[in-house]
């Protein structure tokens, strides 16, 4: 999922009273999109097909006939038609390429399970527009833009392609995906299991939402590793905070403070929390993506990019000038890693892609997940979280009122040990892992941890940088996945 | 559910070519209120408090905003807020009132579970409508009426009374229903299985869908109650319908017919597939009310009506007049067995309930029934299932389409053995078993036959005539009950 919910709440947090801002919310969830890792891409040829396969816009009902087309991504190179397996990605909230190509994971072990491979895109997202362009237009056309939809459309996909691909019928369905494509997985076997013999859900936080986590916990995760990752480093980043706040008291401040963090623009006061919060978006990513090799995210990141941003981090105790400016080589680590850019934009917007807007209406609906900070358990300026602020500004932008308790009421939030078949890998890196599912609460619903491991770092290719943590997870990953396939045919044969 | 599916379909299949007569949707929907039995009326007083709570008609998307009045009754006499349970009721099509006071089961196990009784309405049903008057008006209204929308009701009910009750918090809850009521009990714990602990599904047909059951098997087991219960009483019926498609060759015969079978009006040629639909219901509706005592549906009827019906039905070698003379007296006693009757109406309405246009409009889009007789294993008029005059017909009349398919995609069809805690129920008398699940299919998923049941005796109140079977069956299911409360409170211990 990325942090848009996160960001969209601290948007609301962060800047109260005002409106959710658009360039932001796009720039936000332009960066969505798992890394492009070049040096990590599997020596696996990605070689798939593109497919579209005609959805019912409303599955839930009966009066709105209208259909859409979903595109999916099918590679069959290593599939068996006898005792082979589908592993099925559960398309999350962006560009189903995009996810394909960083999925390394599942093009790894293809030949290993003789696994047919499908990449379904989520509604809303990518290609897969309901309503075209109007998607996005207005609360009627969105209300549709549901887990509950996307799932079924998953249902309905697999239908289709079991009926329309000779040999498909009698094989197991696996559902993989990671963050809220993760929540997907393993929400499509609690209420699927007919459709899919198990899921692997990477960094899938099903019980960030409503008080299942308090709400600092992913704030403090963000703060541990970058204080694990140099000295100094966190304190470093909590002083600065009220470094910009008095720097940007004045004219010749502001002035100053743009300059110095070589921004595109000039900052006004009312920039103030805007610029804070893009600062804190970047710590954020970093420690999404705080992988053991180098990757592509919306920059080229070096290994460990936390270790190298810390490295201008080392003292907190500084004037606020030196301490801005350590800020800037560090801030400069994520954006200018190339040396290309030639100045850094507060409001950029990464991707032009229409769809991802969809997960600031998700965010609004459904999935929300209450974040807050204090700024003594973590690093950053403290923020309550305020559900009826959140709910104001959802219904001033959408039109739409979140509804707080859904996702639990539909999906069970800690009350799920009578499902199975469902594993749950989380890295301790991740601030997403706080929301995830980190112990074991059946034989069959396992928790999977990778101590060295960023967000779904287990669905990335195989690299030779790899701790041994991730290696051992994937390998426990495929052993389940094999004696679910196993089980299917096992019981495909005792039948017949 | 009562035949209403059945009939809508006969309707389809009967009169080719014809609208479905709304007045005989009226009436056949009317009749599927579980019987009343003043004589079978457990001891136990039926005291309960009627409450509403406010549900959103749509809880699957958020630009709806709308709510609505659900109705439930709540009866806590017996109910033990430390180690009790909560029975709920999940209601299906038609009056809550009715229900329960006709589902004297839940009455006699209260004491003995400690239970808190539930009977949660149904949406689009007696008092619990969406839309006012307006809910049946079109399918934009009617758009909510859905299996999975009432599941939600259910959930969100339950939420509701835990937050709202103290003590019921920490109490299981176990979902009950009969016949379609009995499909969403099933369907609430294969579901919601972090809500309700289990499901007592009785006479619940979840598969009569699709092709998992043959479609002449609904109709063979009616053939079958009326061929045990009287030497040539099925062939007699089978003779019947050329009888009358004889007799009502001319306009002296259509007379005759009317005085004969003492109808209120006249019969014209147009009105002939009507009175043999009407005549059928009435055979299809005493094989479900077949019970082993007088009970009062449409109107009274004697201990095994069957019985009693197929005394005038022994002679199908006699002369066309002869036979449907004798197919009247059978008539007459299920339409008049108290001697009230002036004359039979074959487009009596038993009912001015809006509510009941409901099941047609569910038969029309989820809950598509095939059915079909040929004549020879059955004692009816051959007739093939027809999808697509079906499906015309539904858009005819509601505007929308049925989704043959769809039931089996959300609720799994025969693929559930990952769930548990379900207990299906049958009669071996009921048609409605042949859709039902008759074996087990594991330890948790258990199938309990009554072999001298109809549609769901077990429901009903205890009776001194009750046969061994249903004793039996009861006691099972109380069995099972008992474990599951017994297992959710031991968990509860176990985590404090």
């Amino acid at each position: 999922m990325g942090y848009p919910a996160l960001l969209l709440s601290l948007l609301v947090f962060l800047a109260p009273g005002t409106c959710i801002d658009p360039r932001r919310v796009l720039r936000t969830l332009s960066s969505l999109h798992l890394p492009t890792n070049p040096a990590s891409r599997s020596s696996v040829a990605k070689n798939y097909s593109v497919f579209y396969f005609q959805q019912k816009v409303d599955h839930f009902g009966f009066n709105n006939m209208k259909t859409f087309k979903q595109r999916y991504l099918l590679a069959d190179k290593h599939w068996d038609k006898d005792g082979g397996s589908i592993l099925f990605y559960t398309g999350n909230e962006g560009d189903i390429v995009w996810f394909c190509n960083n999925t390394g994971f599942m093009w790894d072990v293809a030949e290993e399970l003789k696994a047919m491979l499908v990449f379904a895109e989520h509604r809303y997202y990518g290609e897969s527009l309901p309503f075209g362009n109007n998607s996005f237009q207005d609360g009627r056309h969105l209300n549709f833009l549901t887990s509950e939809q996307a799932l079924a459309d998953f249902v309905e996909l697999i239908k289709h392609l079991k009926r329309t691909i000779p040999g498909a019928e009698d094989q197991p369905v696996i559902a993989i995906g990671g963050s809220y494509g993760g929540m997907l997985a393993a929400w499509f076997r609690m209420k699927y299991p007919h459709i899919v013999v198990g899921a692997l859900a990477a960094s899938a936080p099903i019980w960030q939402f409503e008080d299942f986590v308090p709400c600092d916990t992913f704030m403090k995760i963000v703060t541990t590793d970058f204080k694990k990752s140099g000295s100094n480093c966190s304190v470093t980043i909590l002083r600065s905070w009220d470094a910009i706040n008095r720097l940007s008291s004045t004219g010749s401040g502001l002035q100053w403070l743009a300059q110095t963090l070589h921004l595109c623009s000039p900052l006004t006061f009312e920039d103030i929390p805007n610029l804070k919060e893009w600062i804190m978006e970047t710590w954020v990513n970093l420690a999404m993506v705080n992988y053991p090799y180098a990757s592509n995210f919306l920059q080229p990141l070096p290994a460990w990019p936390i270790k190298v941003v810390c490295q201008y981090l080392i003292n907190p105790s500084v004037p606020d000038s030196m301490l801005i400016q350590n800020i800037f080589q560090a801030l400069n680590v994520y954006y200018n890693y190339s040396g290309q850019a030639k100045c850094l934009n507060i409001s950029e917007t990464a991707t032009k892609n229409l769809g991802s807007l969809g997960w600031s209406y998700q965010a609004c609906t459904e999935m929300v997940m209450p974040f807050c900070t204090n700024g003594i358990d973590d690093m950053f300026e403290p923020h309550q979280w305020n559900l009826k602020k959140y709910s104001d500004e959802c219904f001033k932008q959408w039109g739409v009122r979140p509804r707080p308790s859904w996702i639990i009421t539909m999906y069970g939030g800690k009350n799920i040990k009578s499902h199975s078949n469902i594993i749950f890998s989380n890295g301790d890196l991740d601030p997403w892992s706080g929301g995830g599912v980190t112990k074991d609460i059946t034989d069959t619903l396992v928790a999977v941890t990778i101590k060295e491991g960023a967000h779904h770092l287990d669905l990335r290719a195989n690299n030779p940088l790899d701790p041994t943590s991730v290696l051992l997870a994937r390998a426990l990953e495929i052993e389940h996945m094999k004696r679910w396939i196993k089980d299917f045919h096992d019981n495909v044969r005792r039948q017949s």
